[in-house]
């Protein structure tokens, strides 16, 4: 029933049931195969089938917060023959693409944007005067965040007519924590009890929304029912619906482990995720330091934390999908003189930037950042690389930037840590493959990895210290010398070492945009001249979804063209 | 009375009263003298003497949201005798200072950080063991931001006890907008209603708050009794009290003129302002170009758009103090094919910083964000300087950074801004103190603005083109020519003119910080080698307050630092 765009209007409620659960065993299928967002989209089906059969899109708009969810909606577009390249390099993306439909009008993929976004949306179609409807859907993990709340907030000064449907799973990726879940949660509970009698005001009404709920979002008809009659109401007023759906229906495995299986991975290869060594690490500096504390915003297990949140609840905060607030959390616990660690994944950090800077940094206070998914990270695109943090950190004063090379230095600069008074952002990719050799570990020191006289390489991270070491190795076989420098510390810089390199050639190489990061710096301490310097970095362009492999040779940093360019250059 | 730190303890209610006058009359005539924060200081006279009475600082904490508000409290906690710096360059700073007094406990400076920064605080005294009071004090237009939503949020999971003071005064800078003022005003008006029969339930008990109010903070003794007998109970739990006070209190001008009074800036020099230009051309071009839209923060008069406001209701948006979310509207009206201009201070867009990657340009939309009060911004202070958007901008890809040399230039990016059809910034000062001859206006090209052989001055906006252009002069003298270039677009950079210059000493100059600006992105360019380079811009700290031209001196950009520079090295 998938070929094409379906017909829904014309099916009957047997077809609709039918076509449901063609569209599960797709999702499963896919998901198994090529990784992506399970228990989630799983949940999603006949509330999606629902909106299809009773809007008129893409007229119609719809956004979804987030965005992982929106598998059934893609299969519903027109994008079902394509479906089965679901997250790979060049394939079709996990999350809303306005490049890849007309029927995805808003592309999400962080959390909280989509009240906002739609109001956006209607308040340029009453400027137009056209005449459309428009749907924000929001998982209730997600309605944590602030954003939504200053949307609600200017509901009525905005003043066009927007759905907002909550579907309540109880879980962002981990257990939705807070108090906006446990009103939820009550709402659900008085359901049937406030439908039988006058009902008081929800915090909804308050924000001049009109609230209905809560409905079973995986009932089909019930919800083709519902959303017939709101679409009429929508004339007239805002409205919020809340639905409840299971998370992973229809796979009793995702329904029993819905957290397990919110993302699942394609493949696996053998490695020691940074994760792991932050959760052994801290849990265990914590046992004899009673000032460490852990701070999280919704993503304790992917962060490596649970152990730690286990066996020290007391010191263990996760605040929901807050990022900003949970900086300045930490900012307040330091100003105790307590030492809190902020795990957070490079590109949710992007939402602290102002809060790093002015409460952290401007207070030069002792938060610990550790930054989980820096560098690419593969497939879920454009909205989850972490590509940028040693550009937007390292503008800011008082901080200071590590990047371990392998675990077992992030290990390091974990124990290290405590005793380091300011703020320390430390950041690294999800996998660790390899462990190099070491030498003596010098806090703000740089490391020479090997000595060679014609070129100095300046790489951070596991990734690029790999490629330069070969690099430098096929440099070697044509009589050029190369030195590999661990750039351990993008901020501030060894100035030592490099006012000691006597190599004319300098490369550096970092698993970050160009811009900004360990490459630029690098420029600009040598701007005085006599060097001459090439930097392999992330172009300016934002990196879409595949591999990290296929991703970082897209963007040319490679052992080949760097050893190409050594060999090519060495003696110019 | 005023001398060391006044013991109110023992003071009668006379006393306090009379105390009270010496505050208010000690902050007029130095606010009229220094400039500063009036009418919000003048409202918190009481309930500061009232909070210094009842509670125990330093051991107690206390921390004012955004924190304009604290000339009270800095005069009460030993820095009266310093009070007549307030401002100045080296003086004591209008904002909370740790730096400053062990009164302060944290700094702040952007809205809606008090309620985390206490929870933080208060986990914090509890994890040791500790026993002092912590309260948030904050303005009803901070109650708009979303992270105020998500520390509420986080109240019961946090689980430390924290006093939450409203200070309801009915205005941000502009009177407050949104639901939640809406909301706090109802709750005003059925306070009596209220006290009288079984209350409701608010807003604020959902969150797990005791809710208290609503009670007159400028009644001193009323103010005592009741945070009396508030301090006890926050031993068992958390506790919001809304208190309404009258912005300018005692100051007859203020109080009929809340909005103009609340900064006062001290002197006057004559200068067009760039906001009045922004607010006369988009509001001549919104006549015949029925796209456009102006979206503000909270700031609408300070950034020049009360008459587009008045003249375009229906065009214009003022969300309140909720900076992520006004970006992430914009992004949603560009979707749909209209215009976006969001007007926002330097400093503030920080907010903003996730949702101008994401939602702004990872999709590519034609938002043109006009950036005001960019570079140095003066008395304000750390929290208030505009010298890190060259370096926060620079590092997204598909933007593109405009800064106009004066006031004429920026009309002309403005007019031209219709037709760019991709996300745009134009960053300014508050001032435009000259206009530069033009030549034609090529949009996205560098302008010559005068020849020379020897030195090329790579420069933006017009604090450093006037620099520049005296540095030049002065070289001149020497007999070195010097090229000034006009970068009005900092990114893309105009790499046709950048390859052409033959010169091999380049300088450039920037009010931004070094890393990450022009400077860098110059450096970048040229560092294949070949080129002398010099930056001048700012350092690797935060700027603390004073005017713009002393800091900008004391960070040694200055004509004659720069043409001592170009005299010592043009002949290297």
């Amino acid at each position: 029933m998938l070929d094409g765009i379906p017909d829904l209007k014309s099916m009957s409620a047997e077809q609709l049931n039918a076509l449901c659960d063609e569209l599960r065993n797709k999702i499963i299928d896919t998901v198994m195969k090529n990784g992506g967002h399970l228990s989630s989209n799983l949940g999603m089906v006949e509330l999606t089938v629902a909106l299809h059969y009773v809007f008129d899109f893409p007229k119609d708009k719809i956004i979804y917060d987030v965005g992982h969810q929106c598998y059934t909606h893609k299969l519903l577009s027109g994008r079902a023959d394509r479906f089965d390249t679901l997250r790979k390099f060049g394939g079709i993306s996990g999350f809303p693409k306005r490049e890849e439909s007309e029927y995805d009008c808003y592309n999400t993929g962080h959390a909280g944007t989509s009240v906002s976004a739609a109001l956006g949306i209607a308040k340029a179609r009453d400027i137009k005067g056209e005449d459309f409807k428009v749907i924000a859907v929001i998982g209730d993990g997600s309605f944590n965040n602030g954003l939504v709340y200053e949307a609600f907030n200017s509901v009525s000064e905005i003043n066009s007519n927007i759905l907002i449907i909550i579907n309540d799973n109880h879980m962002s990726i981990s257990p939705t924590v807070g108090s906006m879940h446990e009103y939820l949660e009550k709402l659900s509970a008085e359901s049937e009890q406030r439908a039988k009698k006058k009902r008081h005001e929800t915090i909804f009404e308050r924000f001049g929304l009109s609230y209905e709920g809560v409905y079973d979002g995986n009932d089909l008809l019930c919800m083709i029912e519902k959303l017939t009659e709101i679409k009429q109401k929508l004339q007239t007023k805002s409205i919020i619906l809340h639905v409840v759906t299971k998370k992973g229906k229809g796979y009793l495995y995702c329904e029993e482990n819905p957290q397990e299986t919110h993302g699942i991975s394609a493949g696996h290869v053998k490695s020691t995720e940074y994760s792991a060594v932050l959760g052994q690490t801290l849990t265990q500096m914590a046992l004899t330091d009673k000032r460490i504390v852990a701070v999280t915003a919704a993503m304790t297990p992917s962060l490596g934390l649970s152990h730690f949140f286990e066996k020290y609840p007391e010191r263990s905060i996760d605040v929901g999908i807050c990022e900003s607030h949970a900086a300045v959390v930490c900012a307040g616990l330091a100003t105790e003189g307590l030492k809190p660690y902020y795990a957070v994944y490079s590109t949710f950090l992007q939402r602290a930037f102002d809060q790093v800077v002015v409460d952290i940094c401007s207070q030069n206070l002792p938060v610990t950042l550790c930054i989980d998914r820096a560098g690419i990270s593969g497939t879920d695109g454009e909205t989850h690389q972490g590509e940028f943090d040693l550009s937007f950190l390292s503008l800011i004063p008082n901080i200071t930037i590590a990047v371990p090379k392998d675990v077992e230095e992030f290990r390091q600069m974990l124990i290290e840590s405590v005793n380091f008074n300011g703020p320390l952002a430390i950041r690294y990719p999800k996998d660790g493959f390899r462990i190099f050799e070491n030498t003596s570990f010098d806090f703000g020191k740089w490391e020479k990895l090997c000595d060679g006289g014609d070129v100095a390489i300046i790489a951070c991270g596991e990734r690029m210290i790999s490629l330069a070491l070969s690099a430098a190795q096929i440099a070697a076989e044509e009589d050029i010398g190369c030195s590999v420098i661990n750039a351990r510390f993008v901020k501030p810089l060894d100035t030592q070492m490099l006012s000691s390199l006597t190599q004319k050639h300098i490369i550096t190489m970092e698993d970050n945009a160009l811009i900004g990061g360990l490459g630029s710096l690098v420029d600009s301490y040598f701007s005085e001249g006599g060097k001459i310097i090439k930097n392999f970095a992330y172009p300016d362009e934002f990196i879409p979804h595949g591999s990290v492999k296929e991703l970082i040779a897209k963007y040319g940093i490679s052992v080949k063209n760097v050893s190409d360019y050594i060999i090519s250059n060495a003696h110019r």
